[in-house]
């Protein structure tokens, strides 16, 4: 039934037809097995690499080849991320680091302001995302929940907008859903809500809140049993898309019996 | 791999195990096929019937007979409510009515206090609870989320008890997630969330909680697309559920780098 | 300005006019020169005292004739609590103490169900209630936030109906706006919001619920500057009871400017 | 009482001591005399103007000469505002009008990116601050709640950082505390909670997270009693100061009894 129900409603990011609107990224995780594994059960078909990190190795970088190996056997496409940078440039650097040892005109552009916050500078992000869209690449732009930061990065060319629920690690979920709607409701591409979910909850609301994909890492790597969350960041996401195709009931203020007393069909 | 994680994991109540932990009613149904499509979507294992409603038509009960069959070809247990009550003596007249027509001693215990809050009334719920309990009674005491009366019914030996999130149709949630925290951390029988759900996040959160299941009814049956906001709610009580298991990451106040830029075995 | 609006504005319990509507309760003080002082820095003219200390001390209690020497040099009217009290039983007999210890018939009735939550019980207030009604006190009922028991108690004679915003002590403020307004929305008496009070925003938005006063102890008590967070408390319950009179703007979903750009007389 | 205590916590900005940290603006006043009484009531010593407006009628604009007359009665302080600004352009040329028109350097700086919304353009402001600055203007930057950006503007030079509870006219109150809190957390100038006040309770909130002051027009001139709101706002605000001044309990989890049962010395 679900099955049905959900099959053609994959999220389309430059043509690419992704059949989760989970995408798990893969920082915190304390062993490849316990990765692989977490991945798997999220159902992800697309994953954050930092470049950072992957670079630091060069080129005999065993462990990075092998978290590579791993995603190709699981089919899941990578997003090299540009975690790390605090400038336009140095994002710039690290993106055509990415694309060509990926070989992905795709990233994930993270500009972040100071390493206290981790909060992406919101100056730097829109020069970044002009130069990167300039330049041929698919942008998905890391940001504040500013609607009008949003909105201005679309129109600067990003793919696919990301703004934060709540600071990264923080697991707060969404601070504030009025932003994240007000975003949504104005939006032409993509939103996928990054960073802040801690529980399957936030993710079911980011979704009825309009969103068209949720991503996060450590609500799932650093977990107490992160396959079980990873599966139910799955469902969440699953069941928070169907709430808001779905129609739901108004709020009222005032109660309604679902057994109404009279004038209705008994059966 | 969610089959593998959940299969062990049935809701026990009265030695029957109920494989899904999502319970859906079947008030507000427009009609009897969307009310079973809806049902079947939900995964439910377990309805409730408004033994007033059933009660009027007697022995000749075409709609009703229909319903039973219904659920019957869908290996779905009935659980007869009290709906409609106002004092413990209809409700016990109500429930001795609904064990003769269905054979089963399960009871869904509402007292309400008046039609326009559709709220319980404490001071009766004590007193019929304890009466069916005598009259050998499984009783499902629909209660507000009064910590106090929660432990009370338990205590009365109610076999489950399900305060409520919110004043019933109302889809306003769980307005005070405080209280059913602390009625679940103090339970020794099951805790099952009842009225106010609206939406998906909703019954994740419930199950977050610790909640042991989740009964909704008019959030599935007047939603724009019944069929697909049940499995809107069958995935979100599974992913809720998961979570509640799954040890999630604690809230922070300040941010933690998913990817941190050293000190981690890099892969 | 402000003594012109709040003058006639006096809260009327039992025929008394009590000039401020913030009551602070003696509870947690450290010292009886520290309690003096934020008492009178609250503006308060009623404040409650526990029977069950008082009496320890019996007939010598230099301590207790201390306290209310202070009370009535600063012309603060004595409501004595039943706090301690676990059933209806010992209620009656500590009102009653009361009564005839500080020759007043008013008397906040707490019928406590445990001493780990301190929360109401539900089924013993109710009888404590229609016990004291009936004996001649002015009952003033300390309750959970259920609508339906807030006016239950109110039916069987109860004077002051006042339910809890969280549990005692928890500074959590009010778990569930929702009920309380539910509570005002229906009520011929007077309703005075008792417990959780943390900080003065929770004061102010008790009054603008529509709550016709505040009660509140270690708010005050345990603060780390008492007499500061007294006057605090007594402007916040001002400001919110003016806000509730004043008729708020609404609540809207999308901005509008205050300085419109056309179609207003600009001066 | 009060008087003593707040006498010397004055607002300092720019080396002028303002007496009441409640700013209110002129905008959304049906009328001059209804405008002048709430400014009274509200005990603001300083209120923004719109240039825009003003500008309108030129030399011979009488109701803006009234308007200032009445400030100067009153000694209120004027801060012209830049609203109906969408660039840094425009919102330059509008202070150097207000600089010279009213004769102080003191500008509220707003630029908005578009008439939906209402909200602050990230980049357009970064730009217009650091031009203000370099002319000698005082710059109250009014921008999100951006904890990076607020940070920016005041490294820029801003005097005063002005974020958002909510976006303005909505009376949404503070959708985001936890950004206010960490913008108050690291700012060395004055934070102003601006726009998307409602009520009481939010302005005592916006100065519990420690906001030094809140503005605020509509949620005054906009209510059904602009002259009571007012005071209600000047309560709340010093209310909201005091508490946050005075140390509040910290949140429990767990019930604490105010009145304790043993342990503690009696009086």
């Amino acid at each position: 039934m679900t099955q049905t129900l959900t099959d053609n409603d994959a999220l389309l990011i430059d043509g690419v037809a992704l059949g989760s609107r989970l995408i798990m990224g893969t920082g915190g995780a304390p062993s490849l097995e316990g990765l692989e594994a977490a991945l798997v059960a999220s159902g992800t078909e697309l994953t954050t690499v930092a470049m950072r990190r992957y670079a630091v190795h060069g080129e005999g970088n065993t462990a990075g080849a092998n978290l590579f190996d791993l995603l190709v056997q699981n089919r899941i496409r990578v997003l090299p991320n540009t975690a790390g940078c605090f400038t336009a440039r140095e994002a710039l650097m690290t993106a055509e680091l990415g694309r060509e040892a990926l070989e992905t005109d795709w990233v994930k552009l993270e500009v972040i302001a100071d390493e206290h916050t981790l909060l992406p500078d919101a100056v730097e992000l829109v020069e970044a995302t002009e130069s990167l869209v300039n330049r041929g690449f698919k942008v998905f732009a890391y940001t504040n929940d500013d609607p009008v930061l949003a909105l201005r990065l679309e129109q600067l060319g990003a793919a696919v907008v990301m703004p934060l629920g709540a600071p990264i690690g923080t697991g707060l979920g969404i601070l504030n859903p009025h932003n994240i709607e007000l975003i949504v409701s104005r939006a032409s591409v993509p939103i996928i809500l990054d960073a802040g979910i801690g529980t399957a909850s936030d993710a079911a609301l980011a979704m009825e809140l309009g969103c068209d994909g949720v991503l996060l890492a450590s609500a799932v790597t650093r977990a107490q049993d992160p396959v079980r969350m990873a599966t139910a960041f799955r469902h969440a996401v699953i069941g928070g898309r169907l709430a808001a195709q779905a129609g739901r009931i108004p709020m009222r203020t005032h109660a309604l019996a679902s057994s109404a007393m009279e004038g209705r069909a008994d059966f």
